[in-house]
């Protein structure tokens, strides 16, 4: 029997981060040790606030530092991972934070299981094989319409069938000007790629305001309409649902937990739920997967980080075919990219799929990521709850 | 034109804090000044993670820290309260703490705004007038049925009407020893008592488990049931409150944005909706007693800790003669008493009212909480992002 040793928490940053919508910028990596191995995971999270509460000193029953229920646990199955996600969720439910904490440690146990076993996450989680993923290039909209218009080229030309524009300036303007962007995007992209928008929840509930754009969005023949609002606004999704025609909506990257994806299943009527493991971590990501199927949604990840936080947020689809499409991030600042040894490359087809390596299937590189590393203390009546960890030599 | 100056997090806690549901073992209150005066306003929220999340780094666009949308600005309306409250879900979004941040700054703002102008808090929330309010105690079931005989009779001859059992042995052990328990509460509060019993979300999602409960708590004319369920369990309980009967469902503590508030009385049936300003703040709180009122739902204040939340999350209804229930904390841990120098009393006929002096009409007491407030440390490369403020002399 093993057990949890250690969770280290590793805050890179780029030297200059900036209010732009890009999630790469920063990293918090995870790094779970039992049994003589080590495994790797990646939150997409406020890394100070979620060291902070890995350490909080607990308050009461229900909000304990999520350090209570990982550290000393066992660790020889993925049942053990279960009941680690289940004692997270109801010993730190009060500490808000948990849910992106949490999910940083699942990958890496998982990581760290598949590693022990010689096996790839996706077959512990019973898929018998990774199946052909098309990548998405996730990009943000050019400044204007002729930027939009080039970006659209450059990724037809890189060989993509498919890209993502969101955020920069779409919704901030008239309807006239992101109609504008999005006759750009098609005509960038060509007329038979598959052309997805995302709004960034720019409109949070305003219904009107995203439906003024759906005939734009019909006429470039968008595959979706991902995040015209905040994940809660699941009465002004479901009759955006409902009007799209053509569109679908798209969302759920800001789900944290499956009550909170379940909710834009059952309620919002998408047709696509976007899923963050490193928000919501692989295990809950699979229940996600599994339910989408059941009710006929189609499952995609989110991933805006580093190729380990791609992976992990492929496995919980990775062996289902009719789950085609995969985000894949182009625009990721040189932080993330320093994380990892490996790639998840796209193949001569053009697509991508889960690693067949052992875990995760990627390699950290702590001698790349050491220079973005960060020195953080944490400290309450002079003991030191947290210091920044020694760079690992493996 | 007054802008906020500073906001000042203050981290209070008992020399031991116990594994057991008592959110009152630690507090954690937000000062701000703005313009000469100050406000003060407690977060019911796992402390370190709170101060952290206030300072921690920016990651992109919607991950700020919840100081860039607050520190620097305009305070002289309500409406700029409204403001802060769009600016920080929008912009510190990413950032899963951000609520629990949010609410003790938020009830600062209106306390700080109130005492500006001379007026209570409710005044500026638009009501006439503070009414009464029944104060339920809130207690823990005792160890055994024979205890629970003991609190229930204890709180009748302390003069209450009301009185609400929760957490302790309750959902953990047989359906008959649960009954055993209802069976002591109702008799120990006697005939005529309002009795309320909150499970503290034990059985999670388990319909089955919950509904197994209900003929005893029929049998004991309990008012509510409470949280048999994680606030995200919405079609369970609205299988449950479908199948009450006379026991309505009571539940909402968890929620921590107007959204999770509206999708329980949207979906999931609830007859009372419990809100604790200390997790989602003054202002969205007086939004949920506006949308529950027009649903028919009745509104209730949660309140575990001092007695500044106690009026914090009295605020939003305290003029609302319909929702005559009041949470009233009877178990407070010293440091909960520590924090003020007054308190709400209950009247000789055994109600309590929102205050009238001006803001939250509560006066905080540095000199006494001083012997429990931590020393606390952040830094990041040696740059000190948060340190335990000085004690305010006022």
């Amino acid at each position: 029997m093993s057990k949890i040793e250690s969770v280290d928490f590793f805050y890179l940053r780029m030297p200059e981060v900036q209010d732009i919508s890009d999630n790469s910028q920063d990293v918090i990596l995870a790094r779970v040790s039992a049994g003589g191995e080590v495994g790797w995971g990646e939150c997409d999270a406020s890394p100070l606030t979620t060291i902070a509460s890995f350490v909080a000193p607990m308050s009461h029953l229900s909000c304990h530092p999520i350090a209570t229920p990982v550290l000393g646990r066992k660790l020889d199955e993925p049942a053990d991972i279960s009941a680690i996600n289940r004692e997270v969720r109801a010993r730190s439910m009060d500490v808000l934070q948990h849910s992106h904490t949490l999910a940083g440690i699942d990958s890496a146990l998982w990581d760290l299981l598949g590693r022990r076993r010689g096996e790839p996450v996706w077959s512990l989680l019973g898929y018998d094989q990774a199946t052909a993923k098309t990548p998405y290039a996730s990009q943000l909209f050019g400044d204007t319409p002729a930027e939009t218009l080039e970006k659209g080229r450059a990724r037809r030309d890189q060989g993509f069938r498919a890209a993502k524009f969101g955020w920069g300036p779409f919704g901030h303007g008239s309807v006239e000007v992101d109609a504008d962007h999005l006759a750009a995007a098609r005509e960038g992209l060509g007329e038979d790629g598959i052309l997805l928008v995302d709004a960034g929840t720019v409109w949070v509930d305003d219904y009107e305001a995203a439906a003024a754009r759906l005939p734009a969005l019909q006429e470039a023949r968008a595959t979706w309409f991902e995040e015209p609002f905040v994940s809660a606004a699941l009465e002004e999704y479901s009759r955006l649902s409902a009007a799209g025609g053509t569109v679908k909506t798209a969302g759920g990257e800001g789900a944290h937990n499956t009550y909170m994806a379940k909710h834009m299943i059952d309620y919002a009527g998408i047709g696509f739920i976007q899923i963050d493991a490193g928000r919501m971590g692989i295990s809950d990501a699979k229940w996600v997967a599994d339910y989408a199927q059941a009710r006929g949604v189609t499952f995609v990840n989110h991933t805006f980080n580093s190729h380990l936080a791609l992976s992990a947020s492929m496995q919980p689809f990775a062996g289902r075919a009719d789950d085609e499409l995969c985000e894949y991030p182009v625009e990721n600042k040189s932080v993330a990219r320093a994380v990892t040894k490996n790639r998840i490359e796209r193949a001569a087809d053009g697509s991508v799929r889960a690693p067949e390596a052992p875990g995760l299937g990627i390699d950290i590189d702590p001698a790349a990521f050491e220079r973005y590393l960060l020195d953080v203390e944490i400290r309450i009546d002079g003991v030191t709850l947290y210091g920044t960890p020694e760079i690992p030599t493996c």
